[in-house]
Parts: structure tokens; C-alpha cells; sequence
């Protein structure tokens, strides 16, 4: 049977400071360059969600696309846009706000929220240059 | 010895609309809700082919691209290209044309066709955010 | 008093058939060529409204662009996502449906809903090569 | 004799607040909404500077765009890039960060540092849906 | 009567080097540094070709999209494509192939070979970052 | 313990020709078509070079992603940046410099200078349509 692996495209704009609680600030500053920077800066992030399935042999579809839009807006675009990741979103508490800890916690937003198919990847556009991929642990 | 996977990278332009013969008219306006409009809508496709396989040790190639090129032209976009998709396209009848079964369609057309490599991966985006993969079965 | 222009960039995919009702049906495929084909195809369009006005000195601000979005979602987004334009679109009755017609037609339906800015230019990509432009008349 | 206008792209990622100091809490949520969120947030940002003069006849060039290059890197990335805009940005103090009036205090930045052509434009974008330009008062 | 701007846009991939005859090699390499590299070096060179004119009541078209396509590979893509711009084009004879005199260049080209429309604007992006427009002298 | 894949996207130009030495010139311009054009053309390219690996406990990063960027640019985008790729790159001699070709040798280049992390993939792109990718022998 085929397996077919259906991405939505999605797009938040936020802040972030790099900087970790347990290291002193010149360390902060060494690791972290001008991330580091004491009032943060931002980004326009995009986030491609992908998940597997077989195409349902009546209606064609792996999933409904605008059902899958529906979730990654209410689980984590509503949560994380316009917002400060370092201490607005609830599901980033406590890890510094690198792309690798915000990939990684969306997996876990998202991976028990979705039936009938597979969370198989997520890829997040910092900047255009430069972008994360998570295919879960 | 080294595998590289090469893409060629097609456009084209089609009208479709999503509706399930063996469904009556309420439950595909449930399911494929705007898609399901009555006189179809269409969309700019970009569709990417990937194959696999060596370089030639002499020519450095795994493949002429200019080949790869025509092929795909001549047997996927050239019968897709400015087509209403539920009728134009004979290796479409009889299916719903989701972006998963057009990708899974196009596959069959084209594997039997590439000598000297494996075709790999097909990845069709529909729009910019909403984007299918296949593999083969 | 500077003056700045403010774009608003916005998507749908639609359907079309260009032919021309006061031409025969050989005359219209002359013209239009594989555009003419009598099921229609279709396309992902992006259309970019701009407006000029002077940022309002408190707020910074030519115009909310959050209330320019909502205002073409509603005018023109809404009325010609998903559908058929030539014929479920009522500000495009009796009109070939070519980029161009398309573009006036919006103008019209734009320039009299905006108040303290001015409709400046509208740009519309019916594919990422083929582009029209209008300032109305 | 020609006259030639030359772009070159840059790209900055900033946080910033939307917030009039002049304006009461519930008067600016009403005005700024998400982006008055009182911890900031942030984009990618790219910017577009457009000069414009006669191709010198020996060299072709209008301006060695290198040197455009390296006076947009100097005199506005490098103080934007990885700051929070409403603070720490000399020449955006006393100003509501909106893409309007950095577009504005930008092209105050550059105009008297070009020789031998003429700022023509800027254009700004905050995302890449959101645009403001700018062509001087 | 409205004036519609239509523009086309195309793709040519090409060597060069810049290098000014008149100039002795010292000042070449100041003057171009890396881009005056002897044995050249090139680019993927994106072309839109802008015309105004009104659209035809009957047709809905300014000027057929597929005729100004033709026209622009006949005459600019194919005699530059795949070339090495310095000398194996024609109408860049005993020019220096920067982006300016390019341009400039495709300009006379064009200009007498376009009917019942106004050529209007040339704009030739050497890179996503470094641009040029022409407007005809 | 999650893994987490890291892209760093880099740019550069160059020129090149598509010529077997052990071929006579007639196969070669039989097999290369276009791009044996004796005097060369010339290409944007854009590399992707991703690397896998755990994100740090304690700063979250796989990689310190500057210093990603920095290594990719001293190995590999000053070497071949404005260079004719046939004869200026010493990980290129005797090598035909298709994109196959080149993808394998930026790899050997790269896989001995990470520490820490996993070289994955390398994506190269030599037009935004031809497309090939690497993930070592």
C-alpha cells in the first residue's frame, strides 16, 4: 500500500533571547554572540509539519489538509506568535529558545494530537538560511 | 561507491475538483468543503522528480538532466499542462485528483520509464504550503 | 509630509477558461492557445494592494494593515477563492477573466471601500513569470 | 544619456514592541493588537536599497555595489541586526518601530552618505507579506 | 482607458568577467576585484521584461503573454544562455557585461521589435541580492 | 536522546564548463550539449550543508551554527566564489564540474573538519530547477 507524506507550510513571527540560566553571563555572551543580546531580537519563523499515512482509497486523502492547518494553528501557531518564547509559551518553560529546543518541543505539542497518521517530520525556518529538522527520538 | 539523488524541478497549471463518485453530494461537501465547488478551481503545481544512482566515473553524471527534463515533459506535464484533471488525463481517470493520488499517478507513469537510475522521490507542491512526498509502494 | 506606500501581499487558487463569447470557437483557440481549453484549468494567484498615505504622527501608522487585510480577504479573496471566474465572480460578469481583466476589475472593487489612504497600485501574479500591474485609470 | 537604477537586498532579524508613549495601555492594544504584546517580538527583516545614475561609461557601473554593500552593512544592519528597536537604536529613539517610520529613519540614515548617485527608494520587508517603500519626502 | 503593465519573466544562466580594455590590470582589480577574475566566472540571471499598454476590449489581453515569451527567447535568452557574456554576444560587443550595460543593452534589442505596445520597464536580478531596472533613455 | 538535524544555507557564483577530457570533442558536445560551450558560463549556486547531532543539555544547540556558517565559508565558498570551477579549485582538478561531481568533493572537504557532529547531507543547487543531493559514499 502506499505511504504518502502530506506537509503543511505554516508561519509565526516571535522573539527570543539565547541565554542559559545555569551559565554565567560572560559564558552567555562567548556561546551565544549577539543571540545573547539582553532584550532579544526576533525572527518570522516557518514551520513545515509532515505526516504519513496511506490515502484513504474513497476520498484520496492521507488527512484532511485543513484539519491538519486547523491543529498546528490552535496548538502551537496561536500559542507562539507575536509572542516572547523565553517566557510566554508554556511548552518552551525552562530551555532556551534555540530552533533545535523549539523543533523538539513542538514534536512533543503535537504528536499525541494527531489519528490516523504518523507525525513524521518537522522542519523549521529560523531564517532562510538557517533551519532545523526533528523526525522524533 | 557515491549515490547521488538529482532533481529536476517541473511547473504546470491545472483546474480539478475534489469529489468522491461514490459519495453523495452532502458528504463531499463536508469532506472536501471549498475543493468541492462545482465548477472545480485549479492550481500552479510544481513538482519535483528525484533520481538516484552513480556518476558516471567519465562523464560525472548520473544522469543527463536535459533527459530527465524531456521525459518528465513529455509524459507528465505535457498531458497535465492547462487540463481540467477529473477528465482530461488518462492516467488520472476514475481517481479524485488530491494532490496524494496525483503524486502516486505520476509515479506509475513515470517508473518504468528511467533506465540507468532509480526514480526516488516525487514531491508535488500544490501550493506553496500544502506539499505531498512519495516513495513508491 | 513623507509619503509611504504600504503592500499588503494576498493568495488564491482559482479556476479559469479564457474564450471570448463574440468570437468563434476557432478564433478563440487561435488566440488564447492551450488557455482556451473548454473544461478550464486553473491557477495560484498572489495579489499584492498597496496604498500610500503619510504614517499618522501618534501611531506611526499609514493604515492598520491587520484592517487591510480583513477589507480584500472580504472583497476579493473571499468572492474568488476556490472558485470559477468566469462565472461565479459577480464584479467579473461578462468579462474574459485574463490577468488583466482580472486586475481592473479588482481596482474597482477596492478603490472606493478605503478611507485616509489611497489606493496606489495593484499587482497580480497569476503565475511566478506572468505578472500584471494596474494604477488604475 | 541612461539612467540605471541598482538594488541591492539586506537582511536583519530585530525584536521590537508596537507602543505609543503617548497613548494610553487600552488605546494602544486597540491600535497594535498582537504586536503590542508588552514583551516584544521580532522578524526577519530584508531591505532593499535602490540608487540611481548614469552607468559610468569606462567602468559600466553606476556605483560599485560593493561599496553600497558595505555602507548598508555599516550604517544600518549593523546597528539594527540582533537589537530590540525600540531601545537600542539611536536613530529610531522616540519613535513607534511600525515598518513605516523605520523606512523613513532609514532613508535619513543613508541620503547624505551617497556620492555620485541619488537614493531613490527603499523597501521594506517585515514579512514577507507585509511591504512598505519609500521615495524620500 | 486603463493601462495594464504586463511582465514576463525568464531565465538565462551565463559566464563573464568584468574587465575594462582601457584600464590597465591594477585598476581592473581594484575597480572589479573579485569579478575581475581572468578566467571569468558566472551566474544565474533572472530577466523580466515589463510592456504597458491598454487591454483589448475584445480579448481581455494587452499583448499575448506566449507572443512576448517567443519574442523575449528569440532575440535576449537564446543568443545569451549558456554563453560567455564578453564575447560570444553580439549586441554586447566591446562593452564591459556588468548588469547595468546589460540591461541597457537588452533595452535596444527589444525596443523596435514590440507593436502595439510601449516597452517600459527591463529589470535583471545577477543575483537575489544584487539588481537593476532600465527605463529606456 | 533526540536527534536534530542542522541546515547552514550558503551562496556563491562561478563559472564552469561541462567538458570530459578523455572524450573527443564531438561525444562532448554530443553528452554536455549547451554547457560545453567552449568558453564557459557560469552559475548561482546555493549550498546546503546539514549536519546531525544531540542538542546540548544545557545550550540547546546541536552545533554552534556561526561557526557552521564560518567553516562552510573558509572550506568552501572562498575557494570556488568567483572562480572558474574547471581549473582555479584545487579539490576540483581533474574533474568534470557537474553538480554531481562537485557535491562529492565539497564533501570530502567537509567531513573531516566537523567534531562533535555527524556531516548528513550536502544539497547543492546549480539552478533553482536542477537540484542534487549527497549523503556520502
Amino acid at each position: 500500500m502506499p505511504l504518502v507524506y502530506v506537509t503543511r507550510r505554516m508561519h509565526f513571527s516571535a522573539g527570543h533571547r539565547l541565554h542559559a540560566e545555569s551559565l554565567d553571563e560572560e559564558t552567555n555572551r562567548e556561546i551565544y554572540g549577539a543571540c545573547n543580546n539582553p532584550l532579544g531580537h526576533g525572527h518570522n519563523y516557518d514551520l513545515e509539519v509532515t505526516v504519513v499515512g496511506e490515502p484513504d482509497p474513497v476520498t484520496g486523502m492521507v488527512m484532511d489538509i485543513k484539519a491538519l492547518k486547523d491543529l498546528i494553528q490552535k496548538e502551537v501557531i496561536d500559542p507562539m506568535d507575536h509572542k516572547f518564547l523565553n517566557v510566554e509559551v508554556p511548552f518552551l518553560a525552562r530551555q532556551v529558545p534555540t530552533a533545535e529546543n523549539i523543533v523538539v518541543a513542538i514534536w512533543r505539542v503535537l504528536q499525541d494530537k494527531l489519528s490516523g497518521v504518523k507525525l513524521y517530520r518537522l522542519k523549521l525556518y529560523e531564517t532562510e538560511r538557517n533551519i532545523v529538522e526533528y523526525y522524533g527520538a
